[in-house]
């Protein structure tokens, strides 16, 4: 396919009427498609509905320790939860707390403690005039919006294919006091798909942070979360936790994850894993906040998948839902997209999500032709801090809600949408040259 | 009986003789009982357990509102289980926010949001120099930590039959802007099992706080817990949210519930029930702290309970299970301490708890003595304010774990204690008493 950029005002003027022409037919449509968020589609939620067989009787309702689930007690959750959401990360049980229905509310207790407490007798940090964190962008918008509702400032780092710019963090840690955290997804990251290579995770652990309380607050949510079965297409990465330790840091992380995108999305099990040090540090919040967490919940999920198998078992379920959905989109682009020079896009193995890059200036516009067409996407901008996506130009695909046929439409739409203001933009351009050239002869 | 007091040093240490060979041989039984806390017994516990089978298959799994309850979104609770918390508070369901497992958890975000980020447009207390909540005594453990915990001082306020003390709470409020709240259990009161009368819900209706941003913490942790059936025994409160919109102090209030002691003790669903301006102040930090509570949970409770109705027949069962422990104790406190001056109880219609008052200065030795036998108490001094009370003479029973055996034994050993630290405590005061003599004599 030609580059759009290569075409004449004319070719652009002609294919900006035909696309016109495809747009009105698509609004006729009456479309009414979601692919805003990362949720699992209800063929994903049927799947696990025999999990509320497992607790039925009185005698299904002790743990592992002999306490009855169904009792107040045991704060910072089941051995045998521990265990369970210890597999998922890939860290040692005695690093795990379990906490409540999801892993989002974990992560905003984690700074709102430290913020009115401190991190492990550090100062508070509503008593310092200014806290920063790193922020990896295209990034997940609910990080940001923790960090942005406790008056933290953020400062942009870019992604990489490998992970954050290491360059970057490892001098901005190492020289302001002031950043006090960097938020992380580091396995098919939010909303790329990419996974931090092995360098880049030593380079974290080997970080000297300016601040004694600077925390890498990473959040490993699709931590099981492959799209295939092949080994070589089943990503991984190294246990940032005994990372840390070897490299004489080991307080340096809070780990989260949650079985929400596994079991059921805002009724599962969260959880974060951090050193003994930082354990015993939050634990002392716990103590005051909670009796403690669902219990009879944390019980429920270990009884249904009873060990990691049948954890990878599940995931494998969810991966047959998904990857055709992923493939769908993939292939649409690819089709519709190759060879024009509007867009690239990410090709992940894993996660939720599909993230899409257009022509500078062009991402606002075409999200809004999307959605006046009856597709909502992700708004645009919010993958980096504020909303502000200074290019204006990534767009974060969620392929999994809508079913296979939705999807199919709403990819069209999509690359309809991403041609059609592509060729505006350039068509400005053209008109911008032309002025130009106009004033240059007039003067 | 004769009371205590009016005993002869001889007759005292007659019967303290025969109290020490009875305690000795208490401790030889090798008791292991809990009387500490306000836990529901594994027969209240398995009442419930039909609450397991009524969402079972995919077409039990949406909401009134056609919500898919096993996927994301809804940050402020389902409608229905909107109504099912209302109803037990006896407030408006557009008047509720749910919440996650219990309200322990949504009065420590209420207080640490005010904390961090002020109520309703006003100053974060974070950022005063000094802030103040009144404790009406004997009260809650838990909600003094949660204040201690953030560095509020903590003003004790005289609890009577009626509530509290309303001549200091209507002039410690008025007079002092930073007093910013109140910690109440209105109902069936922690832990005497008081419960306010009209007027003192009247009075808190029409308090003029010097500071805008007071708030009443009012704790209906007991709404629909009575023990008895009779009308006359079922005590009841003015809505205090009602009371307030008339007083010309709509926003003065956040009321707090959960089904806690109602389905199973950590993994019930919570509410926080308020003003249509507060609660929108609260949903602009929910909305960054969460995608949404386990609506699965809430839909099960709702389905199990199917209405108000439902709601007050699983409360008549509790209470047939809950009552004869509550006069069993009270019939051994009757037996064994009336008349002798060494003790004053509570005789409540609802709640968790026994209030007992011993003489001035023997809270501590008594527990600890009960300890030392197996028989293991609230702390003593943890229903006031920094652990501290300045009488020591307060004791929270809890009777209803412990099987109507156990309690029998467990309260035998409560009063053989009393009475033994209380003869001891009688002689101190002769040998006080004949050494001032004494005194004079030789002055």
């Amino acid at each position: 396919m030609k580059a759009y950029k290569e075409r004449s005002r004319e070719e652009l003027l002609a294919l900006k009427a035909k696309l016109e022409k495809e747009y009105e037919d698509a609004k006729g449509k009456g479309l009414k498609l979601d692919m805003s968020r990362g949720k699992p589609s209800v063929a994903q939620l049927d799947m696990g509905m025999d999990i509320f067989d497992v607790l039925n009787s009185q005698s299904d309702m002790t743990s592992l320790e002999g306490v009855d689930v169904r009792n107040y007690g045991v704060l910072d959750g089941l051995t045998e939860a521990k265990h369970m959401m210890a597999d998922i990360m890939g860290v040692k049980a005695e690093n795990v707390i379990i906490y409540g229905n999801a892993s989002l509310n974990v992560m905003y207790d984690a700074v709102s403690s430290a913020v009115t407490h401190g991190v492990m007798g550090c100062t508070p940090w509503c008593k310092l005039d200014k806290v920063k964190f790193l922020c990896p962008v295209p990034g997940y918008d609910r990080h940001f919006s923790i960090t942005q509702y406790f008056g933290i400032e953020m400062i942009t780092v870019p992604m990489t294919p490998q992970g954050p710019d290491m360059d970057l963090v490892e001098k901005l840690v190492s020289e302001d006091e002031s950043v006090k955290g960097i938020w992380c997804v580091p396995k098919y990251s939010n909303p790329q798909g990419y996974t931090y290579s092995d360098e880049t995770v030593r380079r974290f652990a080997n970080l000297k942070p300016a601040a004694r309380d600077f925390r890498i607050f990473w959040d490993n949510a699709y931590a099981v979360h492959h799209l295939y079965e092949e080994k070589e297409r089943q990503e991984s990465i190294l246990d940032i936790l005994s990372e840390c330790e070897k490299a004489g840091n080991p307080d340096m992380v809070y780990e989260f994850a949650s079985t929400s995108k596994i079991s059921f999305s805002g009724a599962g099990v969260a959880a974060i894993a951090s050193s003994r040090a930082n354990l015993e540090c939050i634990r002392k919040t716990l103590t005051i906040q909670t009796i403690g967490y669902d219990k009879i919940n944390q019980l429920r999920h270990v009884r249904y998948f009873k060990d990691f198998e049948g954890i990878k078992a599940h995931m494998r379920k969810h991966a047959a839902l998904m990857r055709p959905k992923f493939e769908a989109v993939l292939r649409v682009l690819e089709e519709e997209l190759a060879g024009t020079g509007i867009g690239e896009w990410t090709r992940p193995n894993g996660g939720y999500f599909i993230s899409f890059q257009a022509m500078e200036g062009c991402a606002k516009a075409i999200v809004a032709r999307c959605k006046e067409a009856g597709v909502t996407l992700t708004a645009a901008g919010a993958t980096y801090p504020y909303g502000h996506d200074p290019e204006d130009s990534n767009i974060r695909i969620a392929p999994t809600y809508p079913s296979p046929e939705e999807l199919a439409m709403a990819t069209d739409l999509f690359v309809l949408c991403v041609k059609l203001v592509s060729v505006e933009k350039l068509l400005e351009e053209h008109a911008r040259d032309a002025s130009r050239f106009g004033d240059r002869l007039a003067g």
